[in-house]
């Protein structure tokens, strides 16, 4: 692209020492780069400086309409990068699930370590204090993402400035519109999904497949929703457009992880079944989002079976406007403004929580990876250990014996067996308890991991109402910007609601079949024990 | 004592490149020290030369009588040199359970490492062909002694050779007399406690006494035999001086052992109850012992309460001539010939067996010492990580559910509250379970560990048959050797078939409530887990 004029809108203060540059409201600059990322631009002000400046801060002077909405950024430049030399370019065909990743440094491992060498379960200092620090290093798919490098690019990349603003007039269709409802005592939530709307979508099946007579193989895992009962064949590679297509349109919702991108071993019967429980797992939390599961990408990825309109369907998706901070254009909130003090305190207060929330996750899934690889490993040695003294103690003691066999011999040797036994429960068990907890945690470190993100999003906006009511706002436009504020205020805490909602029952399920399956252990282990002692009768 | 001459009476060929001394039947020597110990004595032979032969080997010629009977010899010399300065010197008053002791680098040590670094349970290679080398390092008090330096020491010392050769004439008192009598399948024993004079004896009530005005203090043991239900109390320098007394005399019975003389800490709770369990197994073992039930010295040492008549017993009891070989002049064995195949076979397989066995027992004891440290340390360590981290869950859900609680953290931090527990029953149940095993293990590592010197007596007798069998000794001397030779195998058999009887019964019961407390231990963790559970009802 070549280089345009372009005039600042508001003032920006560049952080000293950085590539940004401070511009003041009316300034003429000279566009030199728009693909810096993160909604971010280069250019050169009237002394000819160059420097940084956030796309959204200013107004290109050739356009004529509206400041552009952000492009949807394509993150996954492994795939549309690599793929475009395939023989279609729609995405749907070709292969990044294969080579593509295969040279991530990421090794097959055993089961027992599934997440056991995963560096992000290490809990973050607490001393945080600007959410732009917050930032946790991971993005809502687990894997690393660079790091915001200023506390509004969040909110700038989600188009939020416009949105409060009120630069962006749309017309939004009644099928589109989502309400946010009040429940009592301040407490609001998105409209509930009516009871004989709600359905579930079963994960099954995983196949193996494969193409130009078999030069390509992928595994395809079979969905079927309960409210067709068709079922459709979708690849790891389309749940991953999927969910960049929610991430970018759903800014205030925070979308549940997808299974890492680990590649390596990934034909392995172990992986793919691995992968097929967290991906039911993403389904499960989609099916129950009021917003989540109403939308139209979610409903052609759940329903589509042919391949053309599967292509339409992707294009439209893609091109989709109301995205990122532009989607609560299509949010109904209730009609009563927010007291100020209200909103801080409560921001604040979930601020803490997620993040206490977050470390308190990671912490339990390190302890849960640890414990999961030490009873294959380390307890498993401690057992077999056992069982291997008593073993050898029944063994001397039949040496002798041989001529007149007493059953303690025989005896000490069952206790000894029992012990290898024993220790081979603990090998199996991981797959009972700690794995499905980690499977667990591992969506709520997803979805705990994009909240800062909303975070960012909500002060942004906060922010840029402070602007407004700094600068000679006329009182109906400031009114205006104020209810646009409170919007992303109530989307944010319809959010914090459904999560609160969704977790209360998840984790009470969780924890009852993890308890379950450890007493079953420990009763297992005691009856062997039971059985054992009998030898001695 | 002044030199004095000896004429050889056998040929000794002296290990080359050591202190030792060949000799020849015949030969003069002057005796210059006879106090070199383990039965031997240093001298000159007639052309002057300086070196060690066994006592046995010669004879006295000033002497009229038969060669002496070697003196009993006090090993434990910190008791007798420390105490002639105290103001009485029968070794009933003074306190060598005192100060002596606490110089041995011996630390206090936590429960949870009572066997925890004992060296002496690192399993010896297994490449052990002649019985010297098998001395297992430990005397069967498991403390460390000097090694045998010569295969025949054992023999010598125990005063086996002149036994072999019938040079002792002694009358042997009815009621001193003991049989072995021979049960099916050449397998004999010694006869048996007739069913009605069974006893037993409780070791109880360990009490802090203390003498000279407070000036010393001890720790009495309370023994009350069921016999006359009249209690003594004894100090563990009593148990001592009794089982070198029973060691001294009886050197074909494995005598058990007592607890270790660890003396730090010795008044702390723990350590005297510890102690007060190994005195009351070493007792048991005694008590259940045909031989040794009866014994004398046993005898006084449970019933004298008599200051005066304990001193006449005890220095009667360490002139005692019955000892060591010549004890066998009291035992009556079957009339019968033992076929000299049968007799090798069977000591060869024990020897072996028994070294298999006290490598088993040192075994498992290292693995119970490990557990039992385990338990209290890393296995509790890692429930208590467990119960942190649910913990810590709870908390995070419940800062931010304040104003509206939820189960959910209370139940969460419930789980952590409970392996928090399930840590603290880890901590708690080594003394229930590998403790009272590692007791009882201590005992078998005591008793294998003796075995070695009743083999080497055994093998000594067998050798001098042989030597007298190539020399011309007349027939009926000869056959007498054999028989002598005979009665030392069949004692042997006779407490190898006890110990065989004995650990049959006691291990059996050992196993038997190790794994009683195993399995209530794991059903606490059961319960424990499933009252938590209701937390989420």
């Amino acid at each position: 692209m070549s280089h345009f004029q372009a005039k600042a809108l508001y003032d920006f203060h560049g952080e000293p020492n950085t590539a940004e540059m401070t511009i003041s409201a009316g300034e003429l600059l000279t566009v030199t780069r728009t693909d810096v990322g993160e909604g971010w631009w280069e250019g050169l002000n009237s002394q000819g400086k160059s420097g940084l400046f956030p796309e959204a801060y200013v107004e290109k002077l050739t356009s004529t309409g509206p400041p552009p909405i952000p492009a949807p950024v394509f993150q996954n430049d492994d795939w549309t990068e690599t793929n475009q030399t395939s023989q279609d370019n729609d995405g749907w065909d070709d292969d990044w699930d294969e080579d593509p990743y295969s040279e991530i440094p990421n090794t097959r491992q055993p089961r027992e370590s599934l997440y056991a060498n995963d560096p992000n379960l290490h809990a973050f200092g607490k001393d945080v204090d600007t959410i732009s620090e917050m930032s946790f290093g991971v993005d809502n798919k687990g894997t690393v993402t660079k790091k915001s490098f200023n506390r509004f690019s969040t909110f700038v990349k989600s188009g939020g400035e416009s949105y409060i603003l009120g630069t962006l007039k749309v017309h939004i269709e009644e099928s589109n519109k989502i309400s946010i409802i009040k429940i009592d005592d301040g407490i609001c939530c998105w409209a509930p999904i009516p009871p004989g709307d709600y359905y579930t979508v079963v994960v099954a099946s995983p196949k193996k497949e494969s193409k130009l007579k078999g030069l390509k193989s992928f595994i395809a895992y079979q969905l079927t929703p309960s409210f067709n009962k068709i079922q459709v064949s979708r690849r790891y590679k389309h749940f991953d457009w999927l969910h960049e297509r929610l991430t970018e349109k759903f800014s205030f919702i925070a979308v549940p992880p997808l299974p890492d991108k680990q590649i390596s071993g990934r034909y392995e019967e172990q992986f793919i079944e691995h992968r097929r429980v967290q991906l039911q797992e993403f389904v499960n939390w989609v099916c129950r989002h009021p917003v989540l599961c109403n939308s139209e990408v979610w409903k052609h990825f759940l329903t589509c079976t042919d391949d053309k309109l599967w292509k339409q369907g992707k294009r439209q998706a893609e091109k989709d406007s109301l995205v990122g901070a532009n989607f609560c254009l299509c949010i109904e909130a209730p009609d009563k403004n927010l007291l100020q003090s209200f909103v801080d305190d409560t921001v604040e207060t979930n601020i803490n929580f997620i993040h206490s929330l977050d470390a308190a996750v990671k912490n339990l899934m390190a302890t849960a990876a640890d414990q999961s690889r030490k009873y294959a490993t380390a307890f498993k040695k401690e057992y077999t250990k056992i069982g291997e003294s008593f073993y050898s103690l029944g063994t001397a003691i039949e040496c002798v014996e041989k001529a007149t066999p007493s059953d303690l011999a025989t005896g000490i040797k069952r206790v000894g067996t029992a012990y290898f036994e024993i220790g081979k429960f603990f090998e199996e068990q991981p797959k009972l308890d700690w794995e499905p907890l980690l499977d667990k945690l591992y969506m709520y470190k997803g979805i705990t991991s994009s909240f800062p993100d909303i975070f960012a999003i909500h002060k942004g906006a906060q922010q840029k109402r402070k602007e407004c009511e700094k600068i000679n706002m006329p009182p109906a436009q400031l009114s205006e910007v104020r209810k646009r504020t409170d919007t992303v205020s109530y989307a944010i805490f319809a959010e914090l609601q459904h999560f609160k909602v969704e977790r209360d029952a998840d984790l009470k399920v969780t924890m009852k079949n993890y308890l379950n399956q450890q007493i079953n252990f420990y009763k297992k282990i005691v009856e062997k024990l039971e059985n054992t002692l009998q030898a001695f009768d």
